[in-house]
């Protein structure tokens, strides 16, 4: 998008980045400002890997989880995604953005980076991909490890349970463990990256997500112990 | 000690865990009852190679952590080891246990199983030690990790903090992240298992924990994009 000279582009992502802190201090810590500021570094990362439109990635990637706070608050109900991408041109109109493409890019970037998809409709665009991939890549390696077990804290449910029982549960469930998260979906997520920078970074983070989850198998199996 | 033929000691373990799961289903998950059995598991094992009072050892390390929900009711003012050993005695009468040695000797175990201590008086006996070592033991390695992260996910703390900032912070507080707990007491745990086949154990877990937090550090300092 040609807006480079535009004067609502001049410090934009500082005014992105200020509001979306904002918004998101309500939000636990899975999903929160600090996820958040990793995801939008990964993206920026990936972004100049792909030679992508940069202001557009930032942006995107710091409101990619702006409507986190109400699905949480409803037990995924509410499909933060489509509710995010909802809130994005009243958010970008308030900081004077004027360019409806470039509002429409940051909202399909918003409304398609969600693994579970209540739509059949993907990120499409170079910079959908990015904050598509860099939001997943936080949920793999060890950090996505530490989220799936603090998410299991957060809403009660058990530490861990080595047979596949987890797989038969539900979201919010006693079983929604951090093994449930990694069997129904986080062992899945390297084959889903779209981007060949988003792919190499995958591998590392997935490979160590197996080597951590048949070692806690192990030990709470007590196979260790046999040795 | 001499109890073998005692009419007490007859089916006293099963007695005991009905107890101890009763006990233990309001405790949250980092200490409920699938840690119990994880570490009653670790301490027959540990019995075995040490060649330990096995009755001793099993009924020690059930009933170890039955002060624990006291203790996180009131975010820590009670001592749940304290407590606990002062639980035993009416809860072993209560089995038809009227041997005064076998009932001190259980107390004992349970009232010096603690890291933190707030008296000065450690394990003693064969026994405790290994009730010590075989709960310690549950702290490290990749269940270590998962039961750290999914405190702070119960406590709402952060995720994940690499600067040593959280080293800082108090239990119970935003920072109280499973990387504290690491700084404060994982990485140290050990230098302070007390039997050999215990040390044996901790050397494999220990270092899956030093290799999983340098691990998540580099990932959440951006450390593994610039490769």
């Amino acid at each position: 998008m040609a807006y480079k000279d535009q004067v609502w582009a001049k410090g934009l992502v500082a005014k992105v980045e200020a509001k979306v802190r904002k918004l998101l201090a309500e939000s636990p810590s899975c999903h929160d400002w600090d996820h958040t500021q990793r995801v939008w570094r990964t993206a920026c990362h990936l972004a100049e890997q792909e030679a992508a439109d940069m202001l557009l990635v930032e942006v995107a990637a710091l409101m990619h989880d702006i409507g986190r706070v109400a699905e949480l608050r409803d037990q995924g109900r509410t499909c933060h995604a489509r509710l995010g991408a909802a809130m994005v041109p009243e958010l970008l109109a308030d900081m004077d953005v004027s360019c409806q493409a470039f509002i429409d890019a940051v909202a399909e970037c918003v409304r398609s980076h969600r693994y579970r998809r209540r739509d059949g409709v993907g990120p499409q665009s170079l910079e959908a991909k990015i904050v598509y991939d860099a939001d997943k890549l936080d949920s793999m390696g060890a950090i996505g490890i530490g989220r799936s077990f603090h998410f299991a804290g957060r809403i009660g449910a058990r530490v861990h349970n080595t047979s596949e029982e987890a797989l038969n549960s539900d979201s919010y469930s006693v079983e929604d463990s951090a093994y449930r998260e990694y069997l129904v979906k986080l062992r899945f997520l390297h084959d889903h990256i779209l981007t060949p920078s988003g792919r190499a970074l995958a591998k590392r983070r997935h490979q160590f997500m197996v080597d951590f989850f048949a070692e806690i198998n192990r030990e709470v199996r007590g196979e260790d112990l046999a040795k």
